[in-house]
């Protein structure tokens, strides 16, 4: 046990406990970087990450100590702590388990997912269980071990009688169907409480385009109050405590792109079971540039999905959908804001319409409706689902306004008279990305035409929207050398 | 391109290069912890790693930055930088490749390598290489284009002739032969440049050893001198920049323990490669404590290490010895180092002596002389090997001295008479961390009997040694419920 002079650090990067010890202390303690060390004070007493400082501004005899170890500490006033030496979690013995090809009980999941949680765990260690996971696929009670200890180490949030929930696998641009499905679902009565993400590499996410109506970084409490009145909402989950884990998981598998099957499924089923979902239904958009390439990966997830929502007592249905093109016309928040309004409204994209109506119907056939596909067609058709809508926008604090799309716009032509027979999702979202989406929120593109139509030469075929000159140019410039639509 | 302010961080942690963002900020660059941006001051332009700040340390407009970027950046006087979005490093693909099974090529190799080396991979990230590498062992290729990217991003030394080296695995206490073979060798006109480690979870390295003699930080400018001098050193080659991808890489590995087989061949091989040694002598030993634990495994990797010298132009023989014990009767830096003296001067445990025989007439026949253990018992014995370890010790700067053990001392006595059945190297390497190795270099352990000797009932067995009577205390505690000796 040594006496230890604290400096602190005035940081704070929301992840493990840390502290720096200069490098003489270190070697004294027998401690290398990424080791762990107890620091106490007080009754207090926790464990914490050490990094190893190169340079003098860690004098020997002191600690640098982030901001979360300040706190954790209740170290305001106090200068000195007392540390000594602490062993490795016992998650990481566990975590090496996995890397090397051992099958994990539940309890030793368990212990891996509340030290993430408890962030007790560094990013390398937290990789090495990523890595492990990737390697040797989870089976699917690994898989069902590892979404109820997401949700054992999550805020949930419990609504009374049937609880339903959709989830999209995406990857294609727009495809805002859960903001058409929600209302439809809310209207006839069911409790739908959507928690959705902000575009990661995508121009936008569902919470990004709800964004434009209304607020979405919604309190647990504000949410619950919504769904009282309305119920149904369409938020933001990071706002949420809802399956940390799964985010902090998600933080490291996005360092190489890596989404290991098991992870995906409990990711999504987590988020599910932490809003209590008994109804839960999945769609899988496949094509090339979508997440989920082939009609065979899709069909073994569908499989697995269904298997796991067993496991864990929730009834699941999986749809395969195309995901060839863009669901909608609009890309970027608002101008899919405004295909979703426009199709409440009776109006605006067929596809969209369409797909929509089939997931709601899907939905409610699954909770014993006897013609689900009709119900959901009523509702909408009837203004109902556009009630509903705004019902929920004012619960969440947002006001019914006009949506307005970026003020420079710049249209493309068709150069021939023929048939669309291709268009470039992975184009589209990188233009709309250079065009300011999701932050420009006005940002984006329209599709005048989908696969499929015939086109004349000379028509307009499409065009970017931006908030600025520049933005728009840098668009432009992206188009002069990359083809978003192809016509033969 | 954005305009940050600067805030210093005033930290140093020796890895990547970080700046640390508001969150706000991240959120308009579309960025998110460990993506990249490039920083701009002047002329000078640097990739930085990013973390985000989840308090309000680094206000919206500013960016954190670590000592070394500070430096790289020559931003002393200034408080400005420019920065963009930078996309990830081309090594990350061949890592996910790794991670994916695929064989690497020379040219991804050392893309990887030289990333680690210059700082531009983050801790997960190289963490994902190991993970790769840990599942699907590296090929011969693989291993020898590891070895020359190591090597070929690392700083090198050359001696004109023949220059020799020796390696041993490890993982059992005391087997200290390199301190007697490295004299016999070097007066015998060879040169033998040896760099050793410090104690990592044992109780002494070599370099701990021999710094109870000399000084081993030596600069590599120093170290060419005494080894013009002498024909010989011993060195820590932590002090040196040798392979320093390779320290990078152990780093990590240390996290769970990883030791992948091809990271553990270049490892070695890089460091002697690296001084340009023609002829290296290895050595393994084998023992259910030892780092080997089965001849089975021995034998393979004594293939694999005479195959890659091949790979690599050295010549290179192995030595498959016994790792039931320690080698000498001293376990810590001054009792080992005692023992050493001690067969150089001509008396000292016998098994330590006829090891380092064995060794070093291996490493004589190795260069083409007839009878090399022959040579190197008349060097060892006529006292020319003990003259030029006190040149040796004198030419790092160290000066000829009475070695000291601990001035607490407990002994333990036989409970009855027979023969040493078992010495577990387990429990001397804790107490000899409990009593202060490798810190304090006169604690320790000291065997007065070995395996198959015969032992009267109130024999001293054996004697731990500690600077601190507190110390001693806790080893004495450690004796009471751990054998280190089984007597039947």
């Amino acid at each position: 046990m040594v006496k230890l002079g604290v400096k602190k650090l005035g940081l704070s990067t929301g992840g493990p406990l840390i502290g720096i010890l200069n490098e003489e202390d270190a070697r004294k303690l027998g401690i290398y970087a990424a080791d762990r060390i107890r620091v106490r004070q007080g009754k207090k007493e926790i464990s914490v990450l050490i990094d190893v400082a190169e340079n003098h501004n860690i004098k020997p005899g002191m600690i640098g100590l982030f901001d979360e170890v300040i706190r954790e500490l209740n170290l305001d006033g106090n200068k000195v702590v007392h540390a000594s030496v602490q062993n490795k979690p016992e998650s990481l013995a566990f975590i090496k388990e996995k890397l090397d090809g051992k099958e994990l009980s539940k309890d030793k999941i368990n212990c891996i997912v509340s030290d993430i949680v408890e962030n007790r765990l560094s990013e390398v260690e937290v990789g090495f269980f990523v890595s492990g996971c990737y390697k040797y696929n989870l089976n699917l009670n690994e898989i069902s071990y590892l979404t109820q200890a997401i949700v054992n180490n999550s805020q949930t949030i419990k609504f009374k009688g049937k609880t339903v929930d959709k989830h999209c696998t995406g990857g294609i641009p727009a495809n805002r169907t859960t903001m058409v499905v929600i209302p439809i679902v809310a209207a006839a009565g069911y409790t739908i409480p959507k928690t959705s993400s902000r575009a990661i590499t995508s121009p936008s996410g569902t919470a990004d385009v709800m964004e434009v109506l209304a607020p979405v970084d919604l309190s647990r409490e504000r949410i619950i109050q919504a769904v009282k009145k309305t119920n149904g909402c369409m938020v933001w989950g990071g706002a949420l405590d809802l399956a940390s884990a799964d985010d902090r998981i998600i933080k490291i598998e996005r360092v190489l792109s890596l989404d290991p099957e098991g992870m995906l499924l409990s990711s999504i089923m987590a988020k599910k079971k932490a809003v209590n979902a008994n109804y839960v239904l999945i769609d899988i958009p496949v094509g090339e540039e979508a997440k989920i390439k082939t009609k065979k990966r899709a069909v073994r997830l569908k499989r697995k999905f269904i298997k796991l929502g067993k496991k864990l007592g929730m009834k699941v249905k999986v749809m395969i959908s195309n995901g060839e093109q863009p669901v909608g016309n609009g890309v970027g928040p608002a101008l899919e804001a405004r295909d979703v309004m426009s199709v409440l409204a009776g109006d605006g994209p067929n596809d969209l319409k369409e797909k929509s109506i089939k997931i709601a119907g899907s939905i409610f056939s699954m909770v014993g409706m006897w013609n689900g596909e009709k119900k959901a067609r009523e509702i909408l058709e009837s203004g109902q689902a556009l009630e509903k809508m705004q019902e929920i926008i004012k619960a969440q604090g947002g006001k019914i306004k006009e949506i307005e799309a970026g003020r420079f716009r710049y249209s493309v032509k068709s150069p021939r008279s023929g048939v669309v027979k291709k268009i470039s999702n992975k184009n589209i979202n990188t233009v709309c990305r250079i065009l300011g989406c999701p932050k420009d929120k006005k940002a984006g593109l329209y599709l005048n035409f989908k696969l499929n139509n015939k086109v004349k030469r000379g028509q307009e075929i499409f065009s970017i929207y931006a908030e600025s000159k520049a933005k728009l140019d840098y668009g432009i410039e992206f188009l002069n050398k990359n083809k978003i639509m192809e016509i033969k």
